[in-house]
């Protein structure tokens, strides 16, 4: 009996939304929906490359992840005012960058860049990982448009899991983040093999066996999220 | 006979959709569409006012705007990326800010601050009159929350006129802003007052004959959107 | 029978002083005064254009206005110590750019820059509109020194206007613009077109007999500045 | 038989050293080496609390990262000069600081602030690890001199691990770190809990076994630090 | 026989012209003209002194230099739209405080704060001596507009002194100061004492007997210039 | 009999130590020691010089100087946190780069970069001055080992004096440092010449015999610098 305050199952992920093509300029675009959490993912196409990367043969994909003032519980400041990009920031947009990387072959790709954006409309705990998730089909669409499908190895697809008054729970939202004695972000491949582990502990070191748990609520989540991202793949885009 | 690549008559506005509560955080908020233009527009509410309003008993409305970098034609730099905000952004926030205010009885607020935040989505023209329009809502939506109504004075909407090929014409999209030779944005009230008028020639200097024309239609577009803007509030927020 | 506190009728402007090559370096130089209101105006001429504009065979004219701290009432802060520029100043650097780039023709230019200084050496209401008709000046000698005349396809010239205690007024000093209800910048060109109309209601929306009574009051004062501009260009440089 | 350039066997960790009060200002002070990486780490303590904490009766431990510029192989620019703090920069800031948080007792310290600095005086890779292993024994001695031994609940010590080859190494220098198909960095408390665990595939991704590999390689790796990290102590200061 | 481009014997200095209360809003305003080189210099005084300095009963003299981007041979870059100040500006800047604050009694003057503003309008060698020389006259004038002529101990003047071919000179135009080998800024009280002295091989090292000459030259042109301040202001400010 | 707290003669040097070769990367890099202060000076060459230098033949030399935030007495703020370079540590980066330049024969030098790099680790007063003489030992081994010797036409040291007490000193520590009346930080190449001479009157102005004093005293610290530089530079590197 589940005692999470949506009525979910410890190792179920809240309803999950694909909606593609969600703006007219960008190649692939996705609105995904994590329970509250709504984050708007764009795949902008452009020929060439970073002056670093010139003459390579080899394409670039990178991201930017942020969030509107709104998105919050409490309004946060834009960071276009403050001047300067926080760390939470940059590290997530990092971390977004590396996990789609994994799954692109950058010679099939040639000489051309692939721009993510991920902007958090609305937060409610996860956005990262709803963030990398959609990021995945808006970079799909993408690839397909530039006709490089094989630029693409494989999914990527990323879940959060945590322990919460000692018991591991999948795809956490805000009011169990914030309860979470660990927290663990989890990227993985389609085919099940991690492409990044990012456990923390908040409070409370943790012992291998919660570590074991954790690791295995997150296969499990990531198995569903990869089912489902090819399910709205499928559908004409 | 329009001659309106989408078949308007001239003085016609676009679709137009105001859908609120599209946010659960703020205490207002709008997702308002003019054709393919989208904006998300927030109000959110907080105690309190700025260290120089402090103890006069007035309070605050304030707004920034902001444009997803996705949502033009070609992918535009984020200004939190480049850690200065343009000439344009600064110009458009303090348009909306000072159109709303103008609504706003400072002293039935009491020291509360209302901040707007206005990201467009998605651009097809019409970005800051859209914002304006509906903030509005976003701001009165903020106003029967926080439980002073009598804080707004009135209401207040926008529109964008221009001279294309020698024709005035209401509410531009994209295609025909960029071949304007006149370009006049205006903010009325909904007692059909003028609250800001911006007019710019491309290029060619206008005379006071179109500047007229253009008011008129002004005066039109405005009128319409007020009641677009009514017919919204009237439904259950 | 004038009410104002310099004596002024409702439709006159202040002494308007425009003293040419105040400087020894730029191509232009111009220091206008409109009453207490001093701004010192330069173009400076260099080849070549902006990297977006090269091989266009278009040549580029831009402008930067900026306060010394010490022009105001009360010091202000140096933009450069905050280490950014504010809205207003972006807002009237962009204005005197699009003003002065009216009476340009980009192709008699040639590929050539002309940078636009606008420093207020002094305030007392008017500064961005003393700049500008100011700045027209500079202009035209930089042009007549670079040998391009025809560059140059008319004049322009600005007037603020305002309505106080419900009376329209020409040219308004500070003491006059912090009070105004309303708050108008027109743009003129030589041959009484407008370029520009920015209005603002300061508080109270206003209706269209006012705008139409400012437009009015603003045709004159910018026809009184076109000739003191020409007669100014008529003295030997 | 080893393989490793330095010939270490591959669960061996680098000849650490660990020099106590090397600076004479700050609290606590520590030269760190893993073979040749050398960090600088320093706690300055000060009363009082940063505003968001005062009155709350908790002290504030942070921390902040950097790299000489000559530290790398090739000089890298000064970020103060660049204006920006980067990415990498800011994550591993704050990955210290929520080490070393994990294992101190926010009431013992009081209302008291420890400023960690850890500067990268020459880098040959595990800099991160590096910092954190020589920061704990600085906010140690930090905490005996500040006389609030009792602040301490633990000590945490870190390393990094990776696979080269296909073989799990421990405490990756420069050229094993560049060659790693995945790369993982590991903070354990002392009694052999986990603190943080990040790994990243490079380019391939890594399966369950692997994982497990490298974590046990980390297990052990921390369990030899917290050694080092005691006898250090347990010398006078 | 001079030798001198302008025809001044070695040891005499460029025409000097000393206007005082150029400006309506400052305690007192000078335009201070070093031959071509023009200074407009500021003193705005205000009440209260900086954070750090309350309480103590002491005032505060600070200053910013800058230069006007049309002030100089070829146009320079506005340090507000770069967005940092560059280092020379942040040099004279501070040059400029220590030099007034040499005659200041910090006790006399209460906690008030004169903050100085040296703006460049033309640039022709020897800004930052003319900005010295200026400034004193313009903070006597505050001294005395605030009724505290006694914080004033003494009188500052500053010249700059150069050897070109050889030749030890006073006051150095640009075309001197590009060719001087040893370049030196020395600013002295009205009774002959050095408050600084800021001497400068320009590739090549000079000896002893050199920096002599220099410092005996450097004399001269303070006592003149003393002189040219004392006059300026006995006349009636 | 010396009054110093350290017991020192007031013409005597701390005691001096350069350490070459302290990091494996940089062209050349020195430890050097003036009694607490220390300074890490790297040189890293780099083929190529920057932009508005090429084709010209020659090499260029430059350098930045900064502290590690806890260096000081209490601890300071990181600029790099701070986003802007304090006025101070662009003064000393700008001395300590025309210092240098001044033994440097850039056509020797040939279109190549040296970057001189001065962080202090520990501050005791004299930090500039430790920096100039420990950079140029660096320097000279980076010129070495680019294998062009002859690119030095000389050996640079520098030093602090200053009057304490009516009495001049040489070598001040921060004790000193603090009270000096005057302060005095001299530049001089090993033939003694003059390369900086920069002199402020820390309240009160000094006169001529005080500066002379200060001169010989400076005259003879360098001699003793150069010796010192010179011993260190015979050691087999």
């Amino acid at each position: 009996m589940s005692t999470r305050e949506d009525g979910r199952a410890d190792d179920e992920l809240r309803p999950i939304k694909i909606t593609r093509n969600w703006l007219d300029h960008p190649a692939g675009s996705v609105l995904v929906e994590f329970g509250r959490t709504r984050v708007l993912c764009a795949a902008s196409a452009s020929e060439g490359v970073p002056r670093w990367r010139k003459g390579s043969g080899l394409g670039w994909v990178t991201a930017e992840y942020a969030m509107l003032p709104a998105a919050t519980n409490t309004r946060s400041d834009r960071e276009s005012v403050k001047g300067r990009i926080g760390g939470r920031t940059h590290e997530i947009s990092r971390l977004i960058g590396r996990s789609l990387r994994a799954v692109i072959d950058d010679k099939a790709l040639g000489e051309n860049t692939i721009q993510i954006d991920c902007d958090v409309l609305q937060a409610d705990g996860g956005t990262r990982t709803a963030a990398i998730t959609g990021a995945y089909v808006a970079l799909a669409d993408a690839c397909a448009k530039l006709r490089v499908p094989s630029a693409l190895t494989g999914s990527v697809a990323a879940v959060s899991v945590g322990i919460i008054d000692g018991v591991p729970r999948l795809d956490l939202p805000y009011v169990e983040d914030v309860r979470a004695e660990t927290d663990m972000n989890v990227v993985m491949t389609g085919d099940g093999k991690f492409v990044e582990v990012q456990g923390t502990a908040e409070g409370v070191a943790f012992d291998r066996a919660e570590l074991d748990a954790l690791l295995a609520l997150a296969e499990k989540g990531c198995a569903d999220l990869t089912r489902l991202q090819r399910e709205a793949l499928e559908l004409g885009g």
